[in-house]
């Protein structure tokens, strides 16, 4: 019970004490590892009036001290060139007095952190939004520091789903062939509504609450890491949500684009590259933002950017991750962007990121690739090592629906996506994939299996990394045009109160089996495939709507035939005889039937063979 | 009359002299000049047997005589280094003999004939086909030593136009506003059946006699030129008709490419720089025949390609060309065809000469440009001067319909194309154009002039060469659904017996002066609007189907608006202050009045400004 009366001393000193301790309320990183390629470490300390006093330290270096316009922000850069692991003091000083301390921490690396080994062609990633999948720990589902709280019933609401739930699926992620999970973002999204998608987030250090700990993140990447799988870290430089703790007090006006306050990007991302675009387009375009929930970052910001570089590789090394995948990747200040991939990829040179370049032009997405041809025409280089092949999205939507193949429709409209291959500077790194947590769902657009089958024969084969969307492979459906909550619906199982498990094969329909079954037959069997993971490739203009193309290395050849027709078909294989040469026989992988390739081949409508030359 | 017996020395006498004289039944080229830039000449001569025999010159060095497994060929290369104008004779001789002589001239070459220009962005091309442009002669509508007679009946019948009649109308295509004339092929075409198009040539170096002569050709030039205007030659490196005389005796069996024989290319040009396209795909689509009456050229043998390119430059130098463009330019050899183009150009370094390079990709179609960055990366150059925007077209034939624009309808199709102008080596030389004699007319997919002019306004202020094609600007129309003829009707008036000319403004239409006065306004604008040939692109992304963009150099500055929806709109023109900076007031030229640009614009629905800012 509280005291009517404060006597006057214990005011006095509840007064110094807020004077040495109270003044700051964030260090950002909260800590940080000694033995980092860069050596310089920009620390932002957030306090009320912190710019007033003068951060002092012995042990380490401090070679500048960074003021902006508001007195709560100091941004301090200390040197960690040959300073071992250790905790040290930065002391605050005010008229030449230490007024208050806080201590520091740089930690020890974990061994070849450097080195580490980015997902790459021989991976497989599986894709899942984390409140979407699992409810592993019903005790989180609603946490009384983040407004929103669990409610299923609601399509764009929080269900739960959390990091527990993820790791408790692990062995049915790996059995269905996947080895790398990219998670939609896990930090911490205090919006009061849709913060179930988490890419308004409020606070970029912490992972949000309703899914877990920082430490279960970490475990999540330490599981993964046992079963020789990779994490794959959704990150986002474009934008934070209203809700981010900085929002109420920038650290500087322009940390955020300002038009005052909010105002909408057109999302014409080809003002990033049109030498004719007017100015204002362009700016609308990368200062805009995405939606009035998330304020657009400022990364021509030095200060800004440095936070955002620093965030970035604190997640890697924290939680030990094997990528990122960058959101509205090409929404970004173009310069920052691109100092930011870089500055990442300069620490871990064999890391990857991928980045969303959402376009429908070969070469304007082959534009933001690393090294790429195209942006050197206009001296751009994103270092950006992956890009996403949306082209190929936008012919696997459609291609599967034509029943009468023309110039221009069918099968011809995935055969001509790897035309223009040569303008890609890494075409081994790039994401293939048939539907995402944006696009509508591929079991809804065909509503038949064996249009599945045939585009994971196509996304197991073809060169690129492929990620499958969580739930298809048991058959899962969801309509955009339903809201973005249809096509991101629970996974049937992860809830404990759901009347059928589609986790375990004995609680999975016929038809859920023969989904499961099939995906997890080709990306287990491409798991060891090299002549899919770098091959090359040599593909055959369709022919009644049936599409062959060979994937060969110097010690593998495969033979993949897509029959995209509803009829029977009859190949004369001596069309393909400059890849088939001498052979006489192959594995066929999906029915597991040794094939003749001394005679016609003979493949059933709607069907695909996926043949080792042997 | 004949005697009925000849006398024995009689017959004697004629045999000698058949020994002696009628060995030769052609050289080619027919005749050369001195002084051209390569001195290196490879005459062909034909005649029965002709290589047993070894042709000698006193005056002239031989370099090279070449034999090919036909005896009746000989290529002999003669050094025109240094070598005067002249008429010299070749001795052919057999044992140490002279058996026969043949005559050869080198003519002395026109003034800076190396220098001539070439058309360019300051132009505008009309294209026509000879066959249905006007009968200027009615004598050469059928002829003796060509198959096919005059028959207008026939919707793909010969129905004698030819080169007067397009002398005839000079007027009238001046006064539309152009300063250049495509023609399709003019060589003699001996098809039975559908030789108007003439892409079937029968014989590279003679005009069609139902055309007229070379001498007329020659003289159309010279018309043209006295008006300052330029003629563009339809040149066809790829294939020559089956009736092309040396089908019947080929100079060697791969002169053409056989399978053998005939078999029909796949039309796929995309195989030409696919990485991964099969072998034999790239073959066919390269080595097939466009059509069967064409049999493919053989642009890899050396013999071939060298004749050619002489014939190419002889064109140039004998009828004072401005101009080619080349026929399905990306089906030809993609090595041949480069050294076809390199060594035209490099005797005409000025010249110029645009390809049909007919893809939907514009990364594709850059790749054809000379220095394309894009061919870079397969190492490939062309040398090719100018390529054909269809993706433009694409757009232009869907765009206009568009009445709800939506994220890609509309108006933002023809903003896209231009979104990637930075492909392009050099963007001003390339031809702009809706319709050409392959495609649907213009004013059959639309069938109304408000389409038809804001199209006009749109070919006549975007980069580029716009390319007119006949009778479209006084309202022809023409279905392609209904073959090709319905797209290449006569045009109104060219021939005597035709109800109503439209070359003559008081016999036209209220409506087809509509159409005709509005093209002429703007295209004779164009020819010194300097802001257009070369100025720089400012676009604006399209708001409720409005498309404004400005083009502008230090000398002038043109804000285009094109209102493509029915409604009337207003703009607030301080969106676009980036470009008009402080300015007051603009000519609009197509209605001729000053426009207040301090204030919002206003503009009816379906039209277009063409704003001078003064």
């Amino acid at each position: 019970m509280k005291n009517k009366y404060t006597p006057f001393f214990i005011i006095l000193l509840m007064f110094a004490y807020a004077n040495l301790q109270a003044q700051i309320e964030r260090v950002e990183p909260p800590f940080w590892w000694s033995g980092m390629q860069k050596s310089e470490l920009q620390l932002m300390i957030y306090g009320e009036n912190i710019a007033s006093f003068q951060p002092k330290t012995d042990e380490i270096a401090i070679l500048e001290v960074k003021k902006t316009e508001n007195p709560n922000y100091l941004f301090v850069t200390i040197d960690t060139k040959n300073v071992v692991a250790q905790k040290f003091n930065i002391d605050f000083e005010k008229n030449g007095k230490v007024a208050f301390s806080e201590e520091y921490e740089l930690k020890e690396r974990k061994q070849n952190s450097a080195q580490r080994k980015g997902f790459d062609s021989s991976d497989m990633i599986y894709l899942l939004m984390p409140d979407r999948f699992a409810n592993g720990n019903t005790k989180n589902d609603s946490q009384p520091n983040v407004v929103e709280k669990a409610d299923r019933t609601k399509q764009g609401g929080r269900h739960g789903g959390d990091i527990e739930g993820i790791i408790e699926h692990l062995d049915y992620i790996e059995s269905l062939g996947a080895t790398a999970i990219w998670s939609t973002p896990l930090c911490e999204d205090n919006d009061t509504v849709y913060s179930y998608h988490t890419y308004a987030q409020s606070d970029v250090y912490k992972i949000d609450p309703r899914y877990g700990t920082n430490e279960d993140y970490k475990k999540l990447a330490s599981e993964l890491h046992q079963r020789n799988m990779k994490l794959i870290m959704d990150y986002v430089v474009n934008h934070w949500g209203t809700t981010h703790w900085m929002m109420d007090d920038l650290p500087t006006y322009d940390w955020i684009h300002q038009f005052p306050g909010y105002a909408q990007t057109n999302y014409r991302m080809s003002t990033q590259m049109d030498p004719n675009a007017s100015e204002i387009d362009a700016k609308m375009c990368m200062d805009g933002w995405f939606v009035k929930s998330m304020p657009d970052l400022n990364q021509s910001n030095p200060l800004a950017l440095n936070y955002l570089i620093q965030n970035a590789i604190w997640w890697i090394e924290y939680a030990d991750l094997d990528g990122f995948r960058v959101d509205t990747y090409s929404y970004n200040d173009k310069k920052g962007i691109a100092t930011w991939t870089k500055a990442v990829m300069d620490e871990y040179p064999n890391f990857n990121i991928v980045g969303e370049i959402w376009l429908h032009d070969q070469a304007q997405i082959a534009y933001w690739q690393k090294d790429s041809k195209i942006g050197a025409i206009q001296n751009y280089n994103t270092y950006l090592p992956s890009v996403m092949d949306f082209t190929l999205h936008d012919a696997v939507s459609s291609a599967f629906y034509v029943e009468n193949p023309s110039w221009d429709k069918g099968m011809i409209q995935v055969y001509e996506n790897f035309v223009n291959d040569f303008l890609y500077p890494d075409i081994n790194n790039i994401l293939v994939f048939a539907e995402n947590h944006d696009t509508g769902r591929v079991n809804e657009i065909y509503n038949d299996i064996q249009d599945y089958k045939l585009i994971m024969t196509l996304l197991a084969t073809v060169r690129g990394i492929p990620q499958l969307y969580y739930g298809s492979e048991v058959g899962m459906k969801g309509n955009k045009g339903k809201g973005d909550g249809d096509i991101r619906r629970d996974f049937l199982g992860g809830w404990k109160e759901d009347a059928q498990s589609a986790f375990v094969a004995s609680d999975r329909t016929g038809l859920q089996n023969e989904y499961f079954n099939f995906t997890s037959k080709i990306f287990n069997w491409r798991k060891k495939a090299t002549a899919i993971h770098n091959g090359k490739t040599t593909q055959y203009l369709p022919q009644d709507n049936v599409y062959v193309y060979f994937r060969y290395n110097d010690n593998q050849k495969v033979m993949v035939v897509i029959n995209n027709s509803k009829e029977n078909r009859t190949l004369d294989l001596n069309r393909f005889k400059e890849n088939l040469k001498e052979a006489k026989t192959g594995k066929e992988i999906i029915g597991g039937e040794e094939i003749s390739l001394e005679k016609p081949l003979n493949i059933v409508g709607k069907t695909s063979y996926i043949i080792e030359v042997l």
